[in-house]
């Protein structure tokens, strides 16, 4: 009798009282006098099977099986699985690929060691919470380029083997058999690629890339990355802003059937430093820093009339409703301390402070003063006081701790903000000379056009950060496409015309041929996708990641090659 | 008043009468009297705007301007152009920017040296006839996306800072921070990490993905390509064959408005190299290899009694219709000189031998026999005679010539066909031993199962390659998955137990936790789609392309390195 070959989580109902084929991994055994019970599992889920005979050979966990058999009811129902209604009484069972037994239980909430989970990811990647966050990923992406090429983009790939960037993190280079001292790098970003395809006229441009950058990594962090790339021509950063919003509203909508507010909140850089204390700000959550400065002036407490004698800053956060402990309170602090500043944190009920951890002659009144002002009636006030940049840092950093300890925002919410009119230059004190804030591409707001060569510290930049629950996931920018700006912006980062040629010459004779105004920006999809998959590093995203050595221990590379084969490459090993 | 910004080739009589914006790229200028016409470019097409002012500044061809007016009639309409019934008087034009004089003209039949073309490929890629092999090239992955997605295939991304290969071609080797002797390698295709996917239970996975392949280029061949990737579990080649026939079909169906006729046809390795001398024919055209040598059984003519002393063969072709000159043949049998082998060529007029290039004593009676037999009427025949194994390749390549010269096949057909029943093993004739043909984890053909180990010249592989006019654009095979008849297999190529652990000891690995039966195919996007859009060179549907040294001559990459950048990689130049 011919049977349908049904995926295992496929089975259900519809095919009561039908003969079936499956295929899959055997997730369990369970024994009861003579009848054996097996969930067999694959990607689409678990069926359980009925063996009423003994079998052939030896079942084992996680061995690969095909069985042949009669779907039926189930007497107990299982309501948590989608087959749960039914089994399969098997007629024929063979067997596939024998297993031995794996290093770690192929179940969902079993925990193992990062290093062994790694070593045998073909066997975490078998877990359902593992798998669906990589095809999670897939349809992610692909309703990315769906909306993408609706929208009339062009895909286009740009080269994995590219030339060494001038500046920036690190590249990783490849010797070459072209000759002594030629080698190609790895791009760290399409930039330069994306710009000229500007210049040849493709008007909207996007690439799911692939980046690389040799830098010490970190929890968000892998040697490789897959960014989301976009460039647009005759266009503004409003222009920009829109169509990631519709992008990301129409991806996050199909994918996972929410439905965000869109615009996105939009917030000046010098904002997010003032109320949030940090360029990436978690709205998830209000904390909101605020300057406490006015309330002092009168004060006796010798710590705060000397900061107001140096015209630095008091500023604070509330936390409604929250009595904090003195236990937790060192914990937030710990996060402030190493900016070498002090923080101090009050109670407060029904606006009466009950607890004061500066505990020395600080006028009470002032407390109560302050919590009338912002209508505070119960909770916790903490506070720093110093120069601003370092108190906005120090109370940013406390207030994350804060909702890491007490869960004030809900992780359920997807909180985006625009963080925009970014500073055109960063002062590097080392060097004592200014560099360009992201790359010397990026255009002068219209505001600072005349000033920016003279006035560098305040001159802002055409560049926006999309950020999401406190994490950077994307930026760009409108590029300069005037050569006299340009010209500008490299003496102002002191530029020679000799550095100019070598490290742009190609991009600036580009332009010389009608460049027409563009911009664009870059999202970074693991950490993108990361957030969205509620994972707590990007490694669980990426299908083969590196450990934080930049390992693949899996493979175990990287690895040892035959000297000989470095020979053609003109290159030897120190 | 306000107008509405409109892609120059998107202007048509819909906005008669209405005041319009358009940016773009001065193509032409033609002054005629105090007016002057330009036309108007951008990726859309191309629209005439009159300008019956003087302008402010300087027009230059390929400047980006920014123009306003108003939309009338043509008086004489261009039938040419989509935007040919209407053209825009000018209100305002601003310059965005001044484009000097370009080095070749953006034009899409003007000619320059590949060179100048690459080194300005910006502008290379502002030519329509350059762009649009771009756009298809976007349009026509995402059409293969889409129906991947739909088939429930899931994308997953495999690390291009992989491992390096143990064999087949040379590894680009990446160096890094580590330590000594530590390298990542660029893939030369997923391989290995496609089959732990179906390990890992992914069942059906796909990827377009980068690979890199450091050999000497070819017109088809760069140092980094895009293959589509895909693999599957529990199924056989059947499947295999018939999902990528749809694939295709769906998408050329798609981007081409063009219908395939699936299936494809099948043909066996052997019958490939008889019939056409060629395991990757053209099946554009027929001239089928035909083995005449029955009919000189009586003849003469040394030459051919000779061959048949030593069962040896002669094989030719009939190219009706066309009666070849001697300097066609020269050239035809060019391409099958380097076999060392004779050809001789022959013409007929109502079955009548008119010329014979042999000019000996070659009997007409016999050469009019095999028209008889074939009812050839008019034409020509080419034969050559020698070891079958020559003389295939030989003709084989006369084959391809002939059809280069007379056109026989139709450009605009697309034929696809499959190769199957591929020999398992190679026999490497300078160490003398046999190696894999496709590589180790290749499955024999049931029929080969019990033999391959002891008749490797006639054992068979589940392999199947996909070839489309003369081109292989793909290929894939049923992979080993039972341990036995992969050790039979390592044994029969001669590894030794500590080879295959170091080589491939982390996939023998993985097959011990439950390995599902799986296979897959690679297709090389490239070259399918340099012959979709008729291209002559891979480089033309890329968008940055290097030369066939490898170099990308834009950038001037590969490039030097500040040696001191090595210095942490445990490498230095030699």
């Amino acid at each position: 009798m011919l049977s349908k070959i049904i995926y295992c989580g496929c089975v259900n109902e519809k095919f009561l009282n039908q003969s079936v084929e499956i295929n899959g991994w055997i997730r369990k055994i369970r024994k009861m006098g003579g009848i054996t019970f097996l969930d067999i599992a694959d990607r689409y889920g678990i069926v359980q099977v009925i063996l009423k005979k003994d079998c052939s050979f030896d079942l084992t966990r996680e061995s690969v099986v095909n069985i042949k058999g009669k779907v039926v009811l189930r007497k107990n129902p299982n309501k948590n699985l989608p087959t749960g209604k039914i089994e399969i009484i098997a007629t024929d069972i063979s067997l596939l690929s024998k297993a031995q037994a794996t290093p770690f239980v192929i179940e969902d909430d079993f925990v193992a060691f990062e290093d062994v989970l790694l070593k045998h990811r073909y066997l975490d990647l078998r877990r359902y919470t593992v798998q669906k966050k990589i095809i999670f990923r897939s349809n992610f992406i692909h309703a990315l380029n769906n909306y993408l090429i609706e929208k009339d983009f062009v895909h286009i790939e740009t080269p994995i083997l590219a030339k060494p960037t001038p500046e920036g993190a690190r590249d990783y280079l490849i010797p070459t058999r072209n000759g002594r001292n030629m080698f190609y790098a790895l791009p760290q970003s399409p930039q330069i690629f994306k710009q000229l395809l500007m210049v040849a006229g493709f008007l909207k441009y996007f690439q799911i890339a692939k980046c690389f950058r040799d830098e010490d990594l970190r929890a968000d962090r892998q040697p490789e990355f897959t960014q989301l790339d976009i460039e647009m021509s005759f266009i503004d950063e409003n222009k920009i802003m829109s169509i990631i919003e519709d992008l990301l509203k129409t991806a996050i909508k199909k994918t996972m059937g929410m439905t965000l507010k869109t615009p996105f909140a939009r917030m000046k850089y010098e904002q997010a430093m003032n109320c949030y204390g940090s360029d990436k700000p978690d709205l998830r959550y209000d904390l909101q820093l605020i300057d406490l400065s006015s309330f002092f002036q009168k004060t006796k407490a010798d710590i705060f009339k000397k900061i107001l004698a140096k015209k630095q800053v008091i500023k604070g956060f509330f936390i409604k409703n929250i009595v904090i402990t003195n236990k937790d309170f060192i914990q937030i602090k710990k996060y402030g301390i190493d900016k070498g500043l002090t923080s101090f944190y009050f109670t407060f009920k029904d606006k009466k402070c009950l607890f004061n951890s500066l505990n020395k002659n600080l006028e009470r009144e002032i407390l109560e003063n302050i919590c009338q002002k912002f209508d505070f009636k119960n909770g916790s006030l903490i506070i720093s006081c110093g120069p601003t940049k370092e108190v906005n840092e120090t109370l940013g950093a406390c207030r994350i701790k804060t909702n890491d300890l007490y869960k004030i925002g809900d992780d359920n919410n997807l909180c985006f903000v625009w963080i925009i009119d970014w500073p055109l230059f960063e002062y590097n004190k080392q060097e004592k000379i200014f560099v360009a804030a992201h790359h010397p591409f990026t255009s002068p707001t219209r505001e600072s056009l005349s000033t920016f060569t003279t006035d560098k510290i305040n001159a802002k930049a055409r560049a926006y950060d999309l950020v999401l629950n406190g994490y950077e996931i994307g930026g760009g920018s409108i590029r300069i496409t005037d050569p006299n700006i340009q010209q500008k912006m490299f003496e102002a980062i002191n530029l020679t015309q000799k550095e100019i040629q070598t490290k742009f010459g190609y991009l600036l004779e580009a332009f010389k041929y009608g460049v027409p105004p563009h911009g664009g920006i870059a999202l970074g999809l693991d950490r993108l996708i990361m957030l969205l998959t509620k994972s707590k590093s990007i490694k669980e995203i990426i299908a083969f990641p590196k450990n934080s050595h930049g390992m693949d221990l899996m493979l175990n590379s990287p690895s040892q090659v035959d000297p000989k084969d470095l020979n053609d490459l003109f290159v030897k090993i120190k």
